[in-house]
């Protein structure tokens, strides 16, 4: 068994090196969103205020109303998405809810915002890089943009100009399809729960839509975790990435080593760095 | 209901750029392998002799021999690997089977595989491109290798020198863990099937391996193509990347345009333009 055990080992995706107490940061109970689906799995997404105001308000308001209750995850589509919300039984959306934001897809400028560049450019971006909160950046010359890494929640819409409502939501299984950025508004990171959304049963009609012999997953409920009793709220952290501990961690992702990796690669790609979440201890 | 299907549409990867019916090769049968899985499911796999012929060598007798009939898939996890084949109960290969054939990692040279290159470096490589029988490639200045895009297979393995068997495989369900490129042998890519592999629950036990109140999927056998029946035989096709046709796929892929495409990109990552994979005509 030690054998297996070992090829385990080898295949692990290690963190070599530790974030202090104080490098873990409280992330606000109205920035988690807590969907519950049948049989009680429970997502955690963490929204992203700071880079979609106006789609994360539209966002509260529709968990504030209730409104995704009784909605479903209708679409699976294998090393793409898996997307949930309003169908066409849920054509009213409840007041105050803009049905086409801004399109915030993009800011101006890089070095405001990011406090990690990565190495080298990507296949899309000139620079990649993480804010000091966490999230996940890519710039492209004078814009910059949140990518969509696996994990990441973004806001399904119809053709342009479309920005979606936020009622539709969706969430990356799969490699990072970039070419979405600065073209769809992104709304936040799954931080728990990501395995009930990534191991559903694929859909087999078109764009990976479930088929009318295929059961869509029933959401029970979806509420800010500012909504619910404190008892029953859950807490999370964010590790911050503008400390020295952090630059070390990326620093190793960058030149994976040990007895396992005989060559290093010298960079990562943004979507193989995201910064930990976790519960609060 | 319109809305709702413009939003899939929305949300789609196109093929802007339809292939020839001379773009399509045949690939042999004892390049393809047929893993059954419990309720019938089952997962093909396309075979990379041309870059690892020793473990290639390996996993064909193994097939021959019947040997994973009786594995199971007992590691899932999330966004990283799903792994199967021979565990502790499994410690003798059959004859022939060589447990640490050389380390089949990588090339000198690129320009001799390569038939596209892609526009820009990314975060790993100086450049990627495709061979012209459809296999993605990286190349690291005087070396090239196969890269760990979502569905590629590779040979789990224990700590360096180690190289691994071919007894046990894994696959890629989540965002390319390209700093394994260069250290573990690739061996093939899945082409049909993958929902089975990427669907399954994740493993709740240390790296994604199933605990002990979990149950791993049996294997119930895996063959050559070329072992089955010939009426039983599946037949594959790649679609060639040495054309004018091709070229203009990536190109769209590159930029993606369209009423939903707003902002295009000016490049691709490889894992995001592998060339189509088809059962014959």
């Amino acid at each position: 068994m030690l054998k297996l055990l070992l090829a385990f080992a080898a295949l692990a995706q290690t963190v070599p090196s530790d974030p202090a107490p104080e490098d873990w940061k409280a992330i606000p109970d109205n920035e988690i969103l807590v969907m519950t689906l049948q049989g009680g799995h429970q997502v955690h997404i963490r929204l992203a205020p700071r880079y979609a105001p106006a789609h994360v308000a539209n966002i509260r308001k529709l968990a504030e109303a209730h409104w995704w209750d009784g909605t479903s995850v209708y679409r699976v589509q294998d090393n793409y998405v898996t997307q949930w919300g309003g169908g066409d039984d849920k054509t009213t959306l409840p007041p105050g809810v803009i049905e086409n934001p801004p399109a915030e897809y993009e800011w101006p400028g890089f070095d405001a915002v990011k406090s990690v560049t990565f190495a080298k450019p990507d296949s899309y971006a000139a620079r990649t890089g993480l804010s000091a909160d966490g999230w996940p950046l890519a710039n492209y010359g004078a814009v910059s943009s949140l990518t969509h890494c696996y994990s990441m929640v973004g806001v399904a819409r119809d053709l342009a100009p479309s920005t979606g409502s936020g009622a539709e939501l969706y969430t990356v299984i799969g490699h990072a399809p970039r070419p979405l950025d600065r073209n769809i508004a992104i709304v936040g990171r799954v931080v728990e729960g990501m395995q009930w959304l990534s191991s559903l049963p694929r859909g087999t009609a078109q764009l990976g839509v479930y088929a009318k012999d295929q059961v869509p997953t029933p959401i029970l409920s979806v509420r800010l975790a500012s909504q619910l009793p404190e008892d029953e709220r859950p807490h999370f952290q964010y590790r911050a990435t503008d400390n020295p501990r952090f630059a070390a961690w990326i620093k190793a992702r960058e030149n994976r080593d040990g007895a396992f990796f005989t060559v290093p690669m010298g960079g990562v790609d943004v979507c193989n760095a995201l910064p930990a979440v976790r519960r609060a201890q």
